[in-house]
């Protein structure tokens, strides 16, 4: 299987990649919306892409692009968590650091560790914290990085230290896109989008009292400014269930008569818990 | 009046924070929770901060800070044209340009100006759009920044194209932090948070109905994991109205009978459009 993942190598995405299938052939992209893009084209078989807001650019790229498309579904999800660990050269003495390379939300990530540790050291933005690798052993002065474990795997970098951001329960959840959504499993979730020709007040609470009505649980619900038409509002919402169940089936069926447009973006098994 | 804001001088923060009060004292701040503090800490009469996804750092430490201090209010909202420009040190030729540094997130909004007019031409990240401003004018080789308008202003360098990032709507909303919220004006929105204590289906159903029923609009919804439990969500809402309106106050008399936990961020005039 050809898997696509928004590169480099050594990033959250390349990851989240490996956890899905470590067998596949792994096919890195410049950015969210060309992995999409190749899933739609067929040029892959499938993508890993992140789907809440993370380091690894727009996620509103993933939804605007569901939104548009009826080739491209999704068919999985999962959590990795988000763990930056402080990156030497292998032998280097972490005191002696004069610089630290990383992506500056890592660098924001990180900034109360930063400021303990090394007051005063000068910080230097990398493109990404995979490239943020290369910079340090490329750097004239001793240096490190901040970047996933796997970086340091992968160029052969010495970890100092793990889970230096602030935030310790930091998960990014990723979906994979690919021609078709996942069959029935008994525990599953189904994203969809929909909105409405006007807005009028109660609207929103209808369509709600269609799934409350059929004890079918929200696990998401998002509204989102369209932006080609001020006030205009689409709406992102993750329900319990299969699309092929019959109580979900006749919910969605009734969603069709109180929207103006209904996007189901797939239907796929739900992580055991929400770790995000 | 001393105004916090994202430093440095020359971003879309401290764009927003001179069009909020020009006559302001400005102060600078590292991040975002810094200026959130800062206002908490009565350092600062008000604080400017990015209350939508944007370049400037997580937009979650805002609601997190809310949702923990009784201190600090929503006083007023404004939305900023997110709007990037090719920078390059006065009377050069941005057809000789070598390499082009900004932060990581803005060259992504830009990449397919870069594609199409820089085509194989070094990228460099800088930590802020602002910044890389200044890492231009130290470049050694023909180089270029890309950064909003201000930035070029402040540092002398030469706007060669506004514009240039991907999507030409993109905008980013910011509020204004501060001891009390703002007086009715008749054209009112008032930010919420609520959570229950065990998410029984059809509980959110039930206490948006208690919106619909008084005719009240909502503006925005949202659910957030709280992180700390697993499973367990914030909702956040904003709705049309004041919370010394009549009809707002007595719906929020109900919520919070039917919430575990209610807490009102403040209420402050409406954007006459949502642009973002």
């Amino acid at each position: 299987m050809r898997l696509g993942y928004l590169g480099p190598e050594g990033t959250f995405s390349e990851q989240a990649a490996i956890l899905y299938e470590p067998a596949a052939e792994f096919v890195p992209y410049p950015s969210i919306r060309s992995v999409a893009e190749a899933v739609d084209a067929r040029e892959i078989d499938e993508g890993v892409v992140p789907i809440e807001n993370s380091l690894h650019g727009s996620v509103i790229d993933v939804l605007d692009f569901l939104i548009r498309t009826d080739r491209t579904k999704i068919k999985f999800e999962l959590a990795i968590p988000i763990e930056q660990c402080l990156i030497v050269v292998p032998g280097a003495d972490r005191r002696e650091v004069e610089v630290i390379y990383s992506h500056p939300q890592a660098l924001g990530q990180c900034q109360e560790f930063l400021a303990r540790e090394y007051p005063g050291v000068e910080l230097v933005a990398s493109l990404s914290t995979a490239g943020s690798v290369t910079d340090m052993v490329e750097s004239d002065r001793p240096a490190a990085a901040i970047a996933p474990f796997r970086a340091a795997e992968i160029h052969g970098a010495e970890v100092a230290e793990r889970g230096i951001q602030g935030n310790r329960s930091n998960f990014t959840r990723f979906v994979t896109l690919a021609s078709e959504d996942s069959l029935p499993t008994g525990h599953d979730k189904t994203s969809l989008a929909f909105w409405y020709a006007s807005d009028a007040p109660g609207t929103l609470y209808e369509t709600l009292g269609i799934f409350s009505s059929r004890g079918i649980n929200l696990v998401k619900i998002e509204s989102r400014p369209t932006g080609e038409s001020l006030g205009e509002y689409v709406f992102l919402v993750d329900i319990e269930g299969h699309r092929l169940d019959a109580i979900v089936a006749a919910a969605l069926a009734e969603l069709t008569k109180v929207t103006s447009e209904l996007r189901v973006f797939g239907s796929y098994p739900m992580l055991r818990s929400e770790p995000a």
